[in-house]
């Protein structure tokens, strides 16, 4: 799937997607560093050598980029909502780091970086549902900001000095070991607030509308990326469906079978009404398809959550 | 003109343009204050306020926004050669900076913000000649990503906070006041060198096209998108036609009946074949027209270096 890497680096993987991607690239034969400031399961990172450190600490990181080849830059040092608060901050522990994380890849033969961007906010309030990655790209989060600066130093980079790259603007993830940190991942909050019979607190009246993409179909689209030879460089990654927060409440409540118990508040000025990609770009180019249905990904995060709880 | 204002800030207001808007500003009446590291010309800012002060310092920039209702933001702490060397470095004297002057702006009650952007940069290598604002932004110089990155904050603060503001992105500006620093301002060197019997050294062949818009529409621009009360934000501000640099080279030694010497250099990655915005929109919105004929442009700034020989 990958041509000619042989150790791959995964930034931010002690996370949400990290892990799951680690666990998919050591189950490949492939020699996985895994980099992070936390890491979440360390115990799932079988065969994965951890490598402890903050993004921003220009030597930690070298000696991680150090003998790697392929690099996957999954890491989000803010949120959405946080970066609002300090943009500058934002640029601090995003942009900047990933700027000497480019200089140095190019100057220790990186072959390629994949960068997971923010399918949910480079675009913003778009008026194309769904949205194509030749959308006008007007966030209305700083977060987005920063992950549109990254993509364009990247494309830059390619420009200036060969250093290949690809981009995917990933929609709302969910699945296994994704927990509810900072207010993000509605579904693992949902979820494990249920099963532990709490509350959850949920902005807005639930009209908004999302793109939800299992995560083992990321995974499927970060191999392909990795080793994509066409001329393509951003692709959009999610289901390509749009749902309401009320109807994944739903889908929820029934597999369950018991009522949850939402807290609505008042909406965020950070949040779009739609938000749905369009993933014809991913499936032309890269042969790409999002294999999970909703209900599907839904039943195997539920397991996921019960098998922790046990 | 503008609305309302009483009071103007122009952050860059001892360089080239800002010197051609503080006379422009004073004339009209109005009360100026310029800030900047350096004021090339002071002498030539009579009844303009002039505070030193570097834009990263940010009590000194606050002191400067305080009591101002208009910020005519002008500063390009790098250039785009030199932003590519130190991409980190162009961050944060743009960026962070930028992000400052907008929390204090807000917090202050500026009404307007107008930035000057890098018609010549933001775009990249554009496939779409003459150019529209709706282009797709592909930058070739960190400088271009810098520029956008500010673009994308204001509309955030718009967005957010409700702060007003207008991008102007002006293509190669030239005339009276410029002098030729750091490699920028091809017909202020030309001029200036030629006067003294000097060599010129220019990257490429001379076949690379820009569009060169004389300073004094520049600020007829700049005037008008301080009052514009339309729905658009961004305006691109050429002349809107194309001019190869042996066109402009065979133009002044028209002009000064003398042949020019070239020292021809190999050409830069940085620089994009052809550059020529479409100014469309500011004709339709701002009732905006660059006056200037290019011969004419090029009589008032070849006299102004003669002014000052004398």
């Amino acid at each position: 799937m990958i041509r000619g890497a042989t150790s791959c680096l995964v930034l931010g993987g002690g996370g949400f997607l990290g892990t799951n991607l680690c666990r998919r690239l050591a189950a490949s034969g492939l020699r996985v560093r895994a980099f992070g400031r936390q890491c979440l399961f360390p115990q799932e990172l079988e065969g994965v050598e951890w490598l402890q450190g903050d993004f921003a600490d220009a030597a930690a990181l070298a000696a991680a980029v150090e003998t790697s080849n392929l690099v996957f830059h999954l890491v989000h040092g803010t949120k959405p909502q946080s970066a609002n608060l300090d943009m500058a901050a934002d640029v601090q522990y995003n942009v900047v780091p990933t700027l000497a994380l480019l200089d140095m890849s190019r100057k220790l033969g990186v072959q390629r970086i994949v960068f997971v961007s923010s399918g949910g906010t480079v675009y913003g309030d778009s008026r194309q549902i769904p949205t194509p990655e030749t959308a006008a790209t007007d966030p209305i989060t700083a977060y987005g900001v920063s992950n549109l600066a990254i993509e364009k130093y990247l494309a830059l980079h390619e420009h200036l000095y060969g250093l290949s790259f690809r981009v995917l603007r990933v929609s709302n993830a969910f699945g296994p070991f994704q927990v509810p940190l900072k207010n993000q991942g509605i579904i693992a909050a949902l979820i494990s607030r249920a099963l532990r019979d709490e509350a959850v607190e949920i902005w807005g009246d639930g009209s908004v509308v999302r793109d939800f993409v299992f995560v083992d179909d990321i995974m499927d689209a970060l191999e392909a990326a990795a080793g994509d030879q066409s001329d393509a460089r951003i692709f959009n990654i999610g289901s390509g469906e749009g749902r309401t927060v009320r109807e994944v409440i739903a889908a929820i409540e029934l597999l369950l079978a018991r009522k949850l118990d939402i807290r609505w508040k008042d909406k965020r000025a950070i949040d779009v009404p739609v938000s749905v990609l369009s993933i014809e770009r991913a499936r032309d180019v890269l042969g790409w398809t999002p294999r999970t249905p909703f209900e599907k990904g839904l039943e195997k995060t539920v397991s996921w959550w019960q098998s922790r709880k046990t």
